[in-house]
């Protein structure tokens, strides 16, 4: 809409989008603070700044990715990270023959080097290696003072962490298998 | 745990394992029938018999894939989709080099053909083109009877459909923003 040069939005036009109730919108809002105008709405400038605020996006955060097979490179590949200021600044894999080359302009490093990421303040991290190994390499990141992790392993590697930790997984197939159910339902 | 040899479960370990309440557990398991029995649990081989049922998954689904970058690619590579009796039976992309050549013993498809999706019976299908493509491709999949969409497009790529058709969007940039929020609250 901020592209679109719009420049207020109604909190009906926001549930209409979302496929929510308007006074979900305002509630949720609310918890946050006093962000719009009765009969204006909200200023869509103002509300991107506050929410990218309230979620941290308002500074550049530097991630490791771990494992750059299909779905590391798809992942590196990917035109949205920037979009939330993230830096993908580290990648690491396990394979001689990756190790050392560079892939935009990053240089593959050894997983034994994981541990370094303390010391470089990256405390946000992406498992992209294979299912076996994704336990392991979640217990390395989180010995690295890693804070956030998105999990990208495949199927059914639910990995276990501290509780201070915060795991995100990606299940590709998890969400496949949502669709069936809805097609036989119409 | 079927794999470890486990034959029940109470609801209170499945709780603990995906972090909710035990009677929420119950709660929902009861909206569908009576699986567990009081003091034992739920024999783990019959619920899994019973989910999959549920959510339809007790039956191969034909799955189309459009677009075939690194991203369609490790999508294709992803071991987990057998797993819920996902098979992708059709590739379809743009790129007349790619157009012709096989992957995975499927030969790729020029995207015109994607209408004939209904006559093949195959009304799933998988969006990973890039995002200034991804509504004319829902928009063709939609005219070709399919009915469930899961979207990988990049970033705010958001789909408008008809809604008898059920689309779940993967943003992996969007996900990963989650994270900052959750570990500055630590």
């Amino acid at each position: 809409m901020s592209k679109q040069g719009q420049q207020n939005v109604s909190s009906r036009n926001l549930a209409d989008f979302l496929g929510v109730n308007p006074w979900q919108i305002r509630k949720d809002f609310s918890y946050f603070g006093d962000f719009g105008t009765r009969g204006v709405g909200y200023n869509i400038e103002k509300l991107i700044k506050q929410i990218n605020k309230i979620l941290k996006l308002d500074v550049v955060h530097k991630v490791a990715l771990v494992g750059v097979d299909n779905l590391g490179s798809a992942i590196l590949a990917y035109v949205g990270l920037g979009v939330y200021g993230f830096n993908i600044a580290a990648i690491f894999d396990i394979d001689p023959k990756k190790i050392g080359k560079k892939i935009r302009d990053i240089t593959i490093e050894d997983v034994s080097n994981l541990q370094t990421l303390r010391k470089r303040k990256i405390n946000l991290a992406i498992i992209a290696v294979s299912r076996d190994a994704a336990q392991q390499t979640a217990d390395t990141l989180v010995k690295a003072g890693v804070k956030g992790i998105l999990n990208f392993s495949p199927c059914h590697s639910h990995i276990t962490v501290p509780k201070k930790v915060k795991v995100i997984t990606i299940d590709i197939a998890m969400d496949l298998a949502c669709l069936p159910y809805y097609i036989s339902a119409s």
